[in-house]
């Protein structure tokens, strides 16, 4: 159940540095990413149109990508302008290319239909590269569909129980019932925590003498994009009212892509707004994430082992689960949509 | 061809410590092992009833498993008996629990129609832990179908081929005919070799100075399990007729268990009954039986693998299939019957 | 799309000595090759009649295999001559054996229909054990189909791109427009580069002050044969017209055989005429050939995976594409015809 017509990541702006072709296949399409000399990211097939052989091993010259295995060479817009041997181009010798979009660090793409992409659908991610905030660059690799993944953001009742010495703390934390809101293409989360500890990776930075207050607050939007204001502080500030006082505060961004039906690419960040001239915090803070992301990867893949045993396994639905119920149910709809344009039914005639 | 309603080998009593889970896929079902503290073994499927978390990877809390995804928390029945953020339980959350019986250092477990097992079925296999025998605990794994490694036991005929410098030896042993008799639930093969060589793993210990008379006399359980009384001892003093002395005797114990259609555990041991205050010949008895399992092993996935490259290939039959003929004749007979009791024909209105 | 009915190389014949048995399969059938103590090499199913082990794991006596499972002894013919503790051999206790013909130090054999297999069909290849030609014996595995790599052979444009620092160099070799003569068991490919520059792996022995000429003339013939006549010479007199001066010739002979559907063996050689004398040089010639058809492994492992990714990938045929075009067409044609012998059609009776 993939959605085709909606932006994606595909990768981090450092991953095509100029002169480099970089392979990703993205909802089972393999795709080859590289810059023009203007700087401007071209997506192509990564399947030459000839023989099939991959692209991302071909050779750029200049705003021209030759493919590597018979010689065919091809302009930015995918049209092959060369064939060794051969006078007359076939108009039909071409590799389709995809909608490319650089924001942020985060190159976007779009390999659904191309007519529909709509540059202004891309959610905004400023966090990434706002001079007020701070983060580095996280990708890790699941074998599983992404909407595993997807359930695991969906419920943080998860954090103390999957990430006790990371990003979880106080099993208090999973008892606080969250406020779930339908947005049209997502779901928002409020959870806050009041009068409880703070959680490991923060405290190892702000060492709190008592309690705090905390808050996850994000939206999970279509087709699989994660943004969340986050945070604690001591309490006793009425940090639910907005008033931040010695805060540690985030704001999360995550992707998932899909690779395939079963893998999916994940590029996530932890943008924080505090110390923010220390190089060291910010990579305290990215190591404890990515300890915590390998945490949940080693959860969701074994889940995933244990629901592909057999195919009758039944899982019964608990109140923690409203907003990846909702967010499931979107994607379903968004698809089934997707089908009736790609497969429109025929109208009987009478 | 699994057959459901029986008792399986899930473990060694010892894999088992207190406050600590095993888990281990018996016939499909992935299994989460514990104890109770009283000491009881108890069985768990191991996905927990929310989102089919492994509850191996859970927390002992005394005699209740919590779930570590997201912290749903079972007693002892598999009943739920919290969820975080949740004050109601709903009564279809539970985890399905399998019947165990603890017996003779092994754990033995039932994950068909739990109304059908009776613990008075379960074999006898004292010598385990008898104190007039000794041995060691033997666990191997194969990636087959149970089906070809109880062909190997059951066909005895192979132990000078495959084992040459372990259990075989003299090729004429291959060549005495063993007498096979039909049980209600398996098979009694009785094979004796008079006059012939030593076996090498008994001839390493004992060093017999002549001839021996050798005997290999076994049952074959449904639905794989193989109680054996071997040994060999100086000819002359009619063996034959019981009459055993300055014997090398042994009680061969063995069970198959299915863990997928094509991969199976094998739990395995050797019990002696003289020199049973010298460990060393215990372990040397030990080791050359593992060493003889590798034989069989490499052997096994050798014809699997031929086996499975086209599907035209048909066996011949010879004399020596008798017992393994019968055996998955048996085989056939019970599944067809669990078949028949799990699907019942309609009968048709007239 | 394999063809059942014609001669594959098996091995080398360096891989059988006497005494030993090597197990290789072939367009999916499992064979074990051995030797008569004649000399004359044997090609048995590699499974036993009885229970399908392995009889590459067996033990030779003499002019006779013994299954080492259950001791089960064939003579050449594969007729089963002993059966340990059976008195009776039944007739149909047979191994398969197939024909096999040993020619210039390859072992050829013949999988399909027994009473088809001529050995005058076996293409020429007396270069490999010629004593004017010297060479040495290369072997490559590549999980792809094997027709995958006769496109790779049949257009020879992709030698400046794949190769460029063994056996391709000058990138306006690839636009020499080849002659393409049918065969009716095969193509005849004629390309001719001249004042060129000369391929890395000629100028590192021959190191030529000048262009050179080069040719590739080459016969790819049913199943999978390619017998080249390839080589190069300072331009200026007159190659094309066989005035060979100062030539670097060579006679690449190679072999691909179907493992299964999707892998293949792949046996070649290179002889040279030249420095016969000289070791280094026929090892610096086979060491570079090595090279590149790793260079090509990989394309071709890269390719398949591409296409494999999605079945909706269309090629755009360019003209290059004719040879390998028709050779596939001839395959294709081929393989319908076995069809239709092993798969008669009824005659549909009025």
């Amino acid at each position: 159940m993939l959605l085709r017509n909606a932006w994606y990541v595909a990768a981090w702006s450092s991953e095509i540095p100029v002169d480099e072709l970089l392979a990703r296949t993205i909802l089972n399409v393999p795709v080859a990413l590289w810059r023009e000399s203007s700087g401007k990211v071209v997506a192509f097939e990564d399947r030459c149109c000839h023989r099939g052989a991959p692209l991302s091993k071909g050779r750029l010259e200049g705003d021209q990508l030759r493919c590597m295995y018979h010689g065919l060479l091809f302009d930015t817009t995918g049209r092959c302008v060369e064939i060794p041997g051969q006078e007359r181009i076939p108009p039909q010798a071409k590799v389709r290319t995809f909608p490319v979009v650089e924001k942020h660090k985060w190159i976007w793409i779009w390999v659904g239909d191309a007519s529909l992409a709509d540059p202004s659908q891309i959610p905004d991610t400023h966090w990434l590269d706002d001079p007020e905030w701070r983060s580095l660059e996280g990708y890790t690799y699941y074998t599983t569909n992404y909407l595993l993944i997807a359930d695991n953001l969906l419920d943080l009742a998860h954090l103390p129980y999957v990430h006790p010495n990371t990003l979880g703390g106080d099993e208090a934390y999973a008892a606080c019932i969250p406020q779930v809101e339908k947005l049209e293409n997502g779901v928002r989360v409020t959870r806050w925590g009041e009068g409880i500890k703070p959680a490991p990776f923060v405290q190892k930075i702000k060492n709190y003498p008592g309690a705090v207050d905390r808050w996850n607050i994000y939206d999970f939007v279509l087709p699989s994009i994660f943004l969340m204001d986050s945070g604690m502080q001591p309490s006793g500030h009425n940090a639910k009212a907005g008033n931040r006082v010695n805060a540690a505060e985030f704001r999360s961004t995550q992707a998932l892509t899909p690779e395939t039906d079963e893998s999916t690419h994940y590029f996530f960040s932890q943008p924080h707004n505090f110390a923010i001239d220390d190089p060291e915090v910010t990579l305290a803070i990215h190591n404890q994430v990515v300890t915590a992301f390998q945490e949940d990867s080693d959860m969701i893949h074994a889940q995933d082992r244990m629901l592909k045993l057999t195919s009758d396994f039944k899982m019964i639905p608990i109140g923690a689960d409203a907003a990846l119920s909702y967010f499931r149910w979107l994607v379903a709809n968004a698809y089934k949509a997707e089908q009736a344009i790609s497969n429109p039914v025929k109208i009987q005639e009478v």
